[in-house]
């Protein structure tokens, strides 16, 4: 209630939008960060005429209607719905994700006389996005950036659940935010001074150097018993309080979700306007068609969302990949780097370790303020495609969210950082699972082989979240071709986003094993033998401990061992269960050892047995740090050999429902 | 080795602490944030005489060597080393826990005429904690709380690892830290000027009203080719431009790993006024003693790091506890509020949830700084143990690891939030799980029955990440028993962080099976049946659906089935191995069943089939939630007859290798 006016300024004078197509192109973008406030959001799609927000659906909220539109939190699937907003702090990073695809397209295919895109990114925050580190890791790359086209809205009640803002924050905001490059304005009326309002928006609008933030004082609950107190913040007002509301705001407070006329025909103009301004918009870009046929055919596809239909072309052969040990983060940038040339929809990236994932490719433009170069001598302009994020991983995803949210398919963002550190990521990486939106990250230093940097530095826990996470492919390929798949894999999810987990350190290249398609399969045989004694899993950068162990069995013990790859259980999840029981070989009478330098969590599925990772790593080099905890061929091919013995021996209902942990370092 | 006088000004003339005793309870602590930057630190540590710290082992830093002190980044568990520090920007959230607990423990004990506790805490920060979320969280804290016993220096050398900082940050630093309420001092050079540095250092200490942001201009590199320049930032410099160095500085380029006893005798004093601060201290204490003989005892305690000795005792007893349908997250106030109000070394908090987590007890004392209550009537002051985080669960996590690492035991933080939200804190409680930090965190409204909130707020995938996560108890009880059970679990658990996880709905009550021994034993039989046909497998909040599948499957399919308990994995492995197959039936010839509204990943190693999700969750009432997604008898119940009858049929074999996911919605 208290964000009223602000929400009748920008829907009914501010925002340049259609109700009609909510999709329109070059429509303003308005993100709601604070997004357990939806019902106010819900309330103006109405009002302005979107047609599936129907009055009975407004009833729905919270309701147990399952076709609701009106969920607790604004999801991206409905319409007027930008972003799904709820986890504090990342909505404004989404929305700073929705300034820059504003800003990438503008400098790409805006010409004189043809503004094609030049659409407002408007945010609501509350408190918490001045709290959360996410939102103010964005809120720096904001105004790093000078994304003018940006405009956040502070509905500053100063009240948060816990009660006074003031218990927990007690920083000066405006000048806070003035050190990071924003234009401050302060509205004091904001649950009344429409006009204030609206007259503050406009001219954030035309700010032309930086983002504005603009500082709203509001109550909460206005008009209710509990208004300016922290009761009101999630609380149901009760039947007295809520007559009390309406009669004194001049309505009848007998009536029950009611809707006067004179309010709709308040909002009457909005749909018609809308319908204008796309028109004339659809306008604009016919007569750019025919000056810049070239450009607008180019323009065209992005805003369908296709790719280049020989993207896959683009992927480097089989045969031109290398073949003598290669670390896959260097095999990861062979097969990135020409699709990035080429793909202008890629906008890819790192968290401050350009030199380390090996992303940028020749002859890029950085995406930086063009301003800058005259400041401090930094290259970069709103055109370009590489994107220095700062050692800002979780506004990483979350503005890469905001980018791919623009106009599905129209940016495919990609990041980047050590896969440890998307653990800091994690929570944006999961909206943009959550959101259907593709988006590639690219995670380098997978696994104790990244050495020296330590347990610190060397994931365990973290595969078993992004397997178990819905949506999200995460791939661990063993080399270069099956990088490659790896990539494949993730250009063609176009409704998911992919992780891409590759070594620091240099793997062994089975060129006569590996099979890019394989991976798309998600799994699939690396080495057949008929007369195979057992089944090894091999994994991503461990894939040597596999292959080695299996000589060493041969070798030693005269043990067969088939080899299967295994990068993607979601991928092998969804193929026919002929295909997986071919390639596990379900129900033989061999037993199934899975040997990754992980936590073992979800492997049970498909394993009788592993070698794995049950503690924190170790800082020594990446060699030294497998060896001590015993990933070499000499530690595990004796373990599989006793397994192998136990099952000759009892026959292999002895492993039945009793997974084995071969690994006892 | 531009940071060489900062550590010249720290260690030789600033810093109170003793080589002697790296434990001296009232030491400076001095924590380094950008911790890949450790050989500065190890180099000082043996300078000043830390016994560990050796000539050799200083060689041992990126060495094969597997007991080295030295590894690549500092780690707890070695002398001298405060915190374990990597993942940017937890470091400076650390440094706030270790400010905050000598603030506590000073407002708690110190009385006129003895400061048994006023210690200084020092933080080293690189450009990454400009820029991480987490440091910018906790910069806030620091501000908020006016915690004028905290210095941090910012090593300002321009660059980062992708190159100048400029590419991703172009904030007025230090007009920021001031609006977030620090004081900010400047040292221009800072590579040479130690008196420069000493002096700001001095005046930083003894700032009376706020912590200190002491941004110091130094050069990468310097001295080397690279100076100033990003190739200073990760690699070697290189045989050649190591000999340049040392000429440059007036040594011998022939010498390797020379120390010379001019640079020994410099530090020499060091170690002598450290056992006579050390001495000093001792004899304040037990000065103090003879005056305030019982709080002496009490600090004694806190000092040795001892919880009361009847601490089980303050837990209420099974018969006290509720028996109609409760929400968890009650049932764990009624657990925990008795124990914070006893335990003084409990410091409990919430990112700003107090309403909905119920960890507030009665009496409590909010922590805040004192000025506050003037300034904006919030009371409080930094005895208090009830802490308002604000919308900051990362920095959350990570200060309260701060406060743990201050003296093994002295400090027993407790965090709060929804469950989901510990996605955003994971990087922190991982960091408490590697260093052995016991710490507890309270994270309610987990699984799908959170309800509206919606898919944004029911974590699916978060508890494999948790149950993979080596060195951390998390444990999901099922009702009022269990929950005491959790804390027990936890509160016993010295070297590990414990995450109790519970519900936002109200439970049923199972006071007849429930048991408390139970949960420390991570599963039991629940409900034992000899002529079981299968064994159903409840898990915490969800425990309702096992009962009444169990109920239903008797009544419409004449199947017996025993149920187990299952609230932690951890507790459960840690068992012999009889028990385990003795709860769980091992090789019997009957099938388990895991139900869990979680994905099922890691359960495949206890279960054959299991009934969970595979999906994100929907905004719906937790009940409907629940039933939208098939989590009801009457859906659960047919699928386990029908697995039951394939066993009947075929066998038990006919499940091994293949578990079943029986959830088809």
């Amino acid at each position: 209630m208290g964000m009223a006016a602000i929400g009748v300024a920008l829907w009914k004078y501010v925002m340049r939008y259609s109700p009609h197509n909510p999709d329109y192109f070059n429509r303003d973008r308005f993100v709601l960060s604070n997004g357990h406030t939806c019902l106010f959001q819900y309330a103006f799609l109405h009002l302005t005429g979107y047609k599936a927000m129907t009055f009975e659906q407004l009833k729905s909220y919270h309701s147990a209607r399952t076709d609701s539109v009106c969920p607790g939190h604004p999801e991206i699937e409905h319409e007027g719905i930008e972003v799904t907003t709820g986890p504090l702090g990342q909505g404004i990073a989404n929305a700073v994700g929705l300034a820059m695809a504003s800003k990438n397209l503008a400098a790409t295919y805006n010409r004189p006389g043809f503004n094609l895109i030049n659409n407002t990114t408007w945010c609501m925050i509350g408190d918490a996005c001045l709290q959360e580190g996410v939102a103010l890791e964005a809120i720096q790359l904001a105004g790093h950036w000078k994304l003018n086209n940006l405009v956040v809205i502070y509905d500053n009640n100063q009240i948060t659940c816990d009660g006074s803002v003031d218990l927990c924050n007690t920083e000066d905001v405006n000048a806070k935010m003035r050190a990071c490059g924003w234009d401050v304005s302060e509205v004091r009326d904001g649950c009344y001074d429409v006009d204030g309002l609206v007259k503050t928006m406009l001219q954030a609008k035309s700010s032309t150097e930086k983002p504005t933030f603009i500082n709203v004082r509001t109550i909460i609950g206005i008009g209710s018993k509990v208004a300016g107190n922290a009761k009101a913040h999630g609380a149901a007002y009760g039947a007295e309080d809520v007559r009390g509301i309406k009669q004194a705001f001049g309505m009848n407070p007998d009536e029950h979700f009611v809707l006067h006329d004179e309010v709709y025909s308040f909002f009457q103009d909005v749909l018609e306007r809308g319908i204008c301004l796309e028109k004339q918009w659809e306008v604009l870009v016919s007569e750019f068609g025919k000056k810049y046929p070239d450009l607008h055919d180019e323009f065209m596809r992005r805003r369908r969302g296709d790719f280049p239909k020989d993207w896959r072309g683009i992927i480097p052969a089989k045969s031109s990949l290398p073949t003598s040990p290669t670390p896959s983060r260097k095999s990861a940038g062979l097969v990135c780097n020409p699709l990035a040339s080429e793909l202008s929809n890629m906008m890819v990236g790192t968290a401050d370790l350009s030199p380390s994932v090996n992303m940028m490719w020749k002859d890029r433009t950085d995406f930086q303020h063009p301003g800058l170069r005259t400041q401090c001598g930094i290259n970069g302009d709103y055109s370009g495609r590489y994107i220095h994020w700062g050692i800002r991983e979780h506004a990483m995803a979350s503005v890469a969210n905001g980018l791919a949210a623009f106009n599905k398919g129209t940016f495919l963002p990609v990041t980047s950082s050590f896969f440890m550190f998307y653990m800091y990521a994690a929570p944006g990486v999961r909206m943009g699972a959550l959101q259907h939106l593709q988006t590639i990250h690219i995670a380098t230093h997978d696994s104790i082989g990244t050495g020296e940097d330590g347990p610190t530095h060397q994931p365990i826990a973290l595969a078993a979240l992004y397997r178990a996470m819905p949506n999200i492919l995460y791939i661990r390929p063993c080399d270069s071709e099956e990088v490659a798949g790896a990539f494949i894999a993730a250009l063609e999810a176009r409704d998911t986003p992919s992780m891409i987990s590759l070594s620091r350190q240099t793997l062994d290249q089975y060129p006569q094993y590996s099979r890019r398609d394989g991976v798309v399969a998600g799994a699939y045989v690396f080495v057949e033998d008929e007369a195979a004694e057992v089944t090894l899993i091999g994994v991503g950068s461990e894939m040597g401990f596999a292959m080695k162990t299996r000589e060493t069995l041969l070798a030693k013990f005269s043990i067969k061992a088939r080899v299967v790859s295994f990068p993607c259980q979601r991928l092998f999840e969804a193929q026919v269960v002929e295909y997986k029981r071919d390639v596990l070989k379900y129900r033989s009478s061999i037993p199934r050892v899975v040997i990754e330098a992980y936590a073992v969590n979800g492997w049970e599925r498909y394993a009788d047995a592993g070698f794995s990772m049950s503690s924190f790593g170790k800082s020594l080099p990446g060699k030294e740090a497998y060896k001590y905890f015993g990933f070499d061929e000499n530690v595990i091919a004796p373990e599989v050999a006793k397994l192998v013995e136990d099952v000759r021996r009892q026959g292999i209902d002895c492993l039945r429902g009793e997974f084995r942990d071969l690994n006892t370092a």
